[in-house]
């Protein structure tokens, strides 16, 4: 054991079974889906470097070592040594599995073995409907599965999230559609889509947005920035306040994912709405060395009892080592900031420490670990 | 005196004249209107820690001490003592009282009383025209009345304040309303309106807002974070644009209050429109040990003589004496930055500290105190 | 030499060729188009107070002397040699010069002399289109004008420059136009137009972007804040994104200037969008001693490839000091702080500092020079 506090990720998508080479290892450095510029390189950014400061010494290396160095290390240790080395230095006692991404991926289960941990599902609604579209009969058998599904999933994940951020944008009609008209767009999806295809009707995914808050699990929401797929100004957060409010009278949990850049007012909308909370995501992993200063605008308005530590990492092992270690230092950096101003007393900072690096989660998500 | 630079708190709500026990004096803490989230408490945020840090003393406790001992010696002291004590310490001058908001509260003079200072009021506009219409006998008769008590109150009260924001956003229409369309408007509100109900008709509102225009006494607006009646995201300042534009001609100040998280746009308004001043309002208790960092982003574009101190506070006695020692400590650590940069001079720095504080209220209010 | 790095100012309008007297030299302190509020003075704000720090030791006085005593030795040296002695202690080694605004300003010839630095032009391609507009015969001869201009101008000019946003806003129509609506549209914008007058026509300022962006050089276009003709909330640059999507298959760079209060959101777009870059801008001069806290906002998202340096200039030679010693201290003070932390390397933070001064905007407009 290191001294260090435990945390609870609760939110990632699991880490490559295999790989990757260099190419392929800058693009998950990056949100975008483009090769870098001519001239630039994806390593030339605060999530970059971050990469060379805290994962060149877990495989042995220095701090800051060169991107090359690194890859050629990472090489030959191996993509199976690096992650199970990568892994356990992350200080992460549990997982929190978002499992609809594609790729192949470790499972929430070879993901806890290889980092000592635990692990958890979280199911994406999209995928879930996507994937009972590719097998469905007819209209009735789809709308039959999706429900079931949904149910079923209650009983065994920890909790459910949406990316209709990147489908249709936060301000979606906020009330759930009637059952004609869920079943009308189930029809006209399902005649003309082709297998695989994604789901970017807005009244299916009011649909399943509906049918997840109706399990009262909390239900994760992608907000803020995030890969070129979405239109960032139709992502902040406060574009929920219809649904948030539409939400309140089943107390389920909305946990807004990611925020940046409009971080500030979802703190805002933790503070107001009981059943809001936010959380931190790639906002801190993705800006580095300014990670404490983003935190810091986070600690503005959100109550303390309504943060939540994430990793969003996806595919390299490296990124939660990144998430974790940015978020343990923005911790430190800022709440020694509040007890070095007297702002707040010692003992009040290592509880508020607490409660964003495990006890939110663990009460939120029902957790039983000692995490 | 205490050697600290006096202040003038341009909007401020008044002060509750008893109690309130625990749960209520929590509600005080927040913008909520629900009780906190299942596991939490308001105590457990900026606002909550800066009342246990600055008010504890105040009290004879030790800064930071629980909220039950807070809570307990309050109690012991009586609402009347710890509200005499509390108003005293927090080194106020003057209040601008909008005396719009509904509760047992002191008056404005007894305010004064309290506190050893002077008090004026700013009169609310919608709390005006609902007023007029519990009284009205018809439409006629309530125009009548609107008229009148907006021209009487130019005459007693230091400037007009408008909660447009919560009631239709502020992105209304910004040029005032034809003479028939606020008599229909008014009919209809009338025939409909149950006695005490507010006033949310768009045409009405804006028929106010340019009586009150037309006085050329300061305009204070509620911008920015509230109570979660209000859209974030319609209650940004720049929404205001066009009626800034609008109301250029005839001079009216108008007063963006709170602002955040959009304060770096109110900065650009008061900084571009002669006409525009902004205020820190709920911005800083509610943020506490990062009001340093929202205060030096309002210090970007806004111009020195536009910026204006304000707590907002509402009910609680400890809500002065917050926002009054978190804007002492954010000036000083903010000025401080520049001038060890060698940014500003020193007396650069104290010159603008005393424009914040009370030079650039005084003289936008025209108040003739030595603050 | 002074032992600093040389800059390329990639965004600069040129400088008065004599004056300007007190009323007119504040007023070039300032974004406003009107006098400055009663009481006040355009001196008290950040950018004036950068004045008086800067610009006063390269006159011989003391920094931060007061206004008159600026203004009084800016007089006794005369408009020439002051300009001479700020431009040259500018350390700015090239300049990209907007030529499309309007007053005696010294050609970029001229300026280059006067600074010993070299100067290039860029396009303003709306009063490309007015001085067509002002010569044309007939819709015909001015659409051929604009086509044989813009070819033109893309074999002497650095790139263009748009300020649609100050016409009609960034939420622009994003696909190019179609021949004969922009036939359509010329008719009736050269049948109602007096000579002189602004192309505010949203079809042929579409039409002049798609020239533009086909030509392949850099665009750069103005969004965040400006004058007070400008909407800012029109002008977040995230309302580009579909607009940017379009322009992705021609590879165009687009250069997003100044972006200050959504310089989070550009940063986003320049790590998503190959061909998006961000430039500072206004937002450093103006924003003075925080331009640190300013500059590291766009150090978050933004790749280190991707960001430029410029003054935005206008009038003034003192606004290039300013721009330039603002960006220098901003970014040492920023660099140092990643630094000292430990979250970059040294030798990171020297490479990084060369990009942003000159590699990227070397790389970006293929300048030659040692800068």
């Amino acid at each position: 054991m290191r001294g260090r506090p435990l945390l609870v990720d609760q939110h990632c998508h699991g880490v490559l079974r295999s790989g990757p080479e260099r190419a392929g290892f800058e693009s998950y450095l990056t949100e975008s889906s483009s090769p870098a510029a001519p001239g630039t390189s994806f390593f030339d950014s605060q999530l970059g470097f971050a990469v060379r400061r805290w994962c060149g010494p877990v495989l042995g290396l220095p701090a800051h070592c060169a991107p090359q160095d690194y890859l050629a290390r990472r090489s030959e240790l191996g993509a199976a040594e690096a992650t199970r080395r990568l892994l356990r230095s992350s200080g992460i006692s549990a997982f929190l599995v978002d499992t609809g991404l594609p790729g192949d991926l470790l499972t929430p289960a070879e993901l806890a073995e290889f980092a000592r941990a635990e692990a958890h599902e979280i199911v994406r609604l999209e995928r879930l409907a996507e994937r009972a579209a590719d097998a469905a009969r007819d209209t009735s058998s789809f709308l039959a599965e999706v429900s079931d599904t949904v149910r079923d999933a209650a009983r065994r994940a920890k909790g459910f999230k949406s990316v209709v951020a990147y489908r249709v944008g936060l301000d979606f009609e906020p009330h759930p559609p009637g059952t004609s008209q869920v079943y009308t767009a189930a029809e006209r999806w399902l005649a003309t889509r082709v297998r695989g295809g994604r789901l970017n009707d807005p009244v299916l995914l009011r649909h399943l947005i509906w049918a997840a808050v109706r399990t009262g699990l909390p239900l994760q929401l992608h907000t803020g920035f995030g890969d070129p797929d979405l239109r960032l100004h139709r992502c902040d957060p406060l574009l929920l306040t219809d649904f948030i409010r539409a939400v309140a009278p089943y107390g389920t949990p909305l946990v807004l994912l990611h925020c940046y850049p409009y971080h500030r007012g979802a703190g805002y909308l933790a503070a107001v709405y009981p059943h809001v909370y936010a959380d931190f995501g790639l906002s801190l992993a993705h800006t580095g060395a300014r990670a404490g200063a983003v935190l810091a605008e986070l600690l503005e308005l959100a109550p303390f009892g309504k943060l939540l530590f994430s990793t969003d990492a996806f595919g390299l092992p490296e990124l939660y080592v990144v998430g974790a270690e940015v978020f343990r230092e923005a911790l430190a950096h800022t709440l020694s900031a509040f007890t070095s101003a007297n702002a707040w007393s010692p003992g009040d900072a290592e509880r508020v420490a607490g409660l964003l690096s495990t006890g939110n989660a663990a009460r939120l998500y029902g957790l039983q670990s000692e995490a």
